[in-house]
Parts: structure tokens; C-alpha cells; sequence
């Protein structure tokens, strides 16, 4: 084994914790560096040249830096194909399994995360940060979200998970958005009150790679 | 050849013109499947069958049905390997070309695509519709815009294209909003005004491909 990968940024993050999820899932290697947000490291030229937008988290393998989460977790799916979970990211040899895959984890970027940022953010962090809540933006994503996850909920009457009949990266996708809402907000009756969503929830959220998310979340 | 793909949804809709634009590119036959929005097709039962969120484009090949326009181009990209542009998503040997693509189309969807969409809707759009101009949201939207095109503008002085020295996947991807930008609404300097962004959107705005979705929309 090569040195480990480095991922750079706060198990907190909701990013952050999508590639986690991912390199143990994978069962990679992995050093966690951390980067101080309240004292504006992310905004550091050091930080800026691996990261150009000033977010988190940043990746560093041998020979490569990216950013971007989800592009983040395709290349450990296809760099790391040979370990861990061989079904995150399809076998290699069906090409519609991974395109299965890719529409889903396109649905979670595009449908499902706008709406759940808005709501995790105005929720369970504005009242920590001691931020004035956006009513208009809760009710607005919370119909959002609703009409999303309807769409999902006829799916996971179809299949087991949103991809087909195996857990893969379009659902593992779902996991940090899902958790805060689900833990941290009253928004978590969206998920549980639907039948199949409830199921798939219980399901995704209760994988060893994403219970240890969560206690290095809680330990941060 | 077998049968030619099918795209359902009008050229006008910027998903459905990166999926058109995709398919020029790879020269793979396909057929458009005319979706009359304004009559709410898209929210028909048949409809929703292959395209759930009741959104454009819905895609077909012979065994496959698929929705969001990125991961159909993905999917083209991956079946059609070995015809048309075989450096848009990489040659699929080199897994760190694919990473950089995958990294800044993900970049596009994730930073560039939602302030642009919103600007497109309320400057274009809007005022056709006859719908009322959200000035707040504009501004707003304005300022995320240049900060993103400001990223853009220091990677694009270090290589030609986005992914690196060579129009991929990620560059076609921003052609649809960026179009609508430049050439329906005063943002156009945004672009322009930007030494490397402009040199870029110069480049990548006049490929055949391109000009031909554009012609396509024109008579539309």
C-alpha cells in the first residue's frame, strides 16, 4: 500500500463527510487534515492552489489533487476498483449499472441537495452561528425537498435502492444531507413518514462507514 | 448502426441542448422526440415513466432509459467510445484525464450552472414570459457568477481548456447557459471582459457542434 490519501476539511462538513464515507466504504487509506473555516484557511493561497474555490474538502492522491465531492468519490470508485465495496460505483463491465449509478448521484447533486443545504444550513446552523432564519427559504426547499423525495419514494417502491437492487455511491450521496436533516432539524418526518424512504433511510444511514462518520462528526 | 438514440425536450431548454451538442460531437445518430411544455406534457403519466422529475431531457438507446442531462452525456461518452471526439471524456486509460474532466464538469454543475441558470431565467426568460424580474436575486446571482469566473479565468491562463490542453466534456457542459448569457442578456461582459474566459468562450462557442444546437434553437 502506497501513503494514504489526504482529505483536507471538517468531518462536519457535509462534503467532507461524502468522501469519508466513500474511502471507507472503499476501505482506503486516508489522513485527515484539518482546515480551520473560522480562521479562514480555506481562503489561504496555500489552500487555494489545490482548492480554487475556497471549499472544502480538497484531495490529494500520489500523483493528482481534486476537488468537487462527488468527482472526488468517482475516482476513488474507479482508482480503488479492486477493494472494498466492488459495487459502489457499478463492476466496470455493465455500462448501464454505472449509468443507473450516475443518474442518481446526478439526481442527489441537481434535485436533492439544493433544497437540503438550504434547509440543513437555516435549521441546524444559522442557530448556532447566531444567523436570523430565512422563513421564505425554509418553506420554499421544504417544498422542494417534499416533491423530490416522492419521486424517490415511487422509486424505492421499485428497487431496494436508488440505483438498482445494491447500495452504491448514489445513495451513500444521500447520507450527510439526509443525517442533519434527519438528527439535527424537524424535517426529519419527510423522510421517516414515507414508507420506502423511511426503509431505505434506515438502511443507508445504518452502514459501518457512515456510523463512523458520525462519531468523528460528534468527536470533532 | 442500430436504431438512433432518442432525446425527448425542445433545443431551447439548455439540458437538453448539452445532451444535443454531446451527441454532435460523438457523431451518434439520434431522433427529437418532440415535449410541448407550455401544454404540460412533461407531467404526463407516459412521460413521468421515463423521466420521474417531470423534467427535459428523458433519453433512450436500445436498452437503457435515462434522465439529467450530465450523466446522459456521461453515458453517450462511455457506449460511443470509439466514434466521433474521443477526448471528451477521456481515453479511458488514463484515469487522471477522466478525474480532471469529472472534477470541473462537476465544478460546472455544482458553482456555475446555479447562479447562471437563475440569471438566464430572470433576464431572458422572464421578461418573454412576462413574468416579474427578481432584482435581488439577480444581483446576487451576478456576484456568485464572477466569483466563479474568477477561478475560471486563473485556471484557463494555465491550460487551453478546462480539463487541461484538450475541449472536453467539461467545456461543452457550460455552452448552454453561457450562450444564453452572452448573447440574450447583459452579462455577456462577464465573459468577454475576462482575458482567458473570453479567449475560451470564443473557442469553444464556435465548434460545429455548437453552432448547429444554436441553429437548432434559432428555428425552433
Amino acid at each position: 500500500m502506497a501513503t494514504p490519501v489526504k482529505v483536507y476539511g471538517p468531518p462536519v462538513s457535509t462534503a467532507v463527510s461524502r468522501v469519508l464515507a466513500c474511502l471507507l466504504e472503499k476501505e482506503v487509506p486516508y489522513q485527515l487534515i484539518p482546515v480551520n473555516m473560522s480562521k479562514g484557511e480555506h481562503k489561504m493561497p496555500e489552500y487555494l492552489k489545490i482548492q480554487p474555490f475556497g471549499q472544502v474538502p480538497a484531495f490529494e492522491d500520489e500523483d493528482i489533487s481534486l476537488f468537487e465531492s462527488r468527482s472526488i468519490c468517482r475516482y476513488i470508485c474507479e482508482k480503488y476498483a479492486k477493494q472494498g465495496n466492488k459495487d459502489l460505483y457499478g463492476d466496470g463491465d455493465n455500462p448501464l449499472v454505472k449509468a443507473s449509478i450516475d443518474q442518481w448521484l446526478e439526481a442527489e447533486g441537481q434535485s436533492f441537495s439544493p433544497p437540503s443545504s438550504v434547509l440543513v444550513f437555516q435549521l441546524a446552523f444559522a442557530p448556532r452561528m447566531k444567523l436570523k432564519q430565512d422563513q421564505g427559504a425554509i418553506r420554499q426547499n421544504e417544498e422542494k425537498l417534499k416533491k423530490v423525495l416522492d419521486v424517490y419514494e415511487q422509486r424505492l417502491g421499485e428497487s431496494q435502492f436508488l440505483a438498482g437492487d445494491k447500495f452504491t455511491l448514489a445513495d451513500l450521496s444521500h447520507l450527510p444531507n439526509a443525517h442533519y436533516l434527519v438528527n439535527a432539524t424537524d424535517m426529519g418526518e419527510l423522510f421517516t413518514s414515507r414508507e420506502n424512504v423511511g426503509r431505505w433511510w434506515s438502511e443507508i444511514s445504518s452502514r459501518d462507514s457512515w456510523v463512523k462518520v458520525v462519531g468523528m462528526q460528534e468527536t470533532a
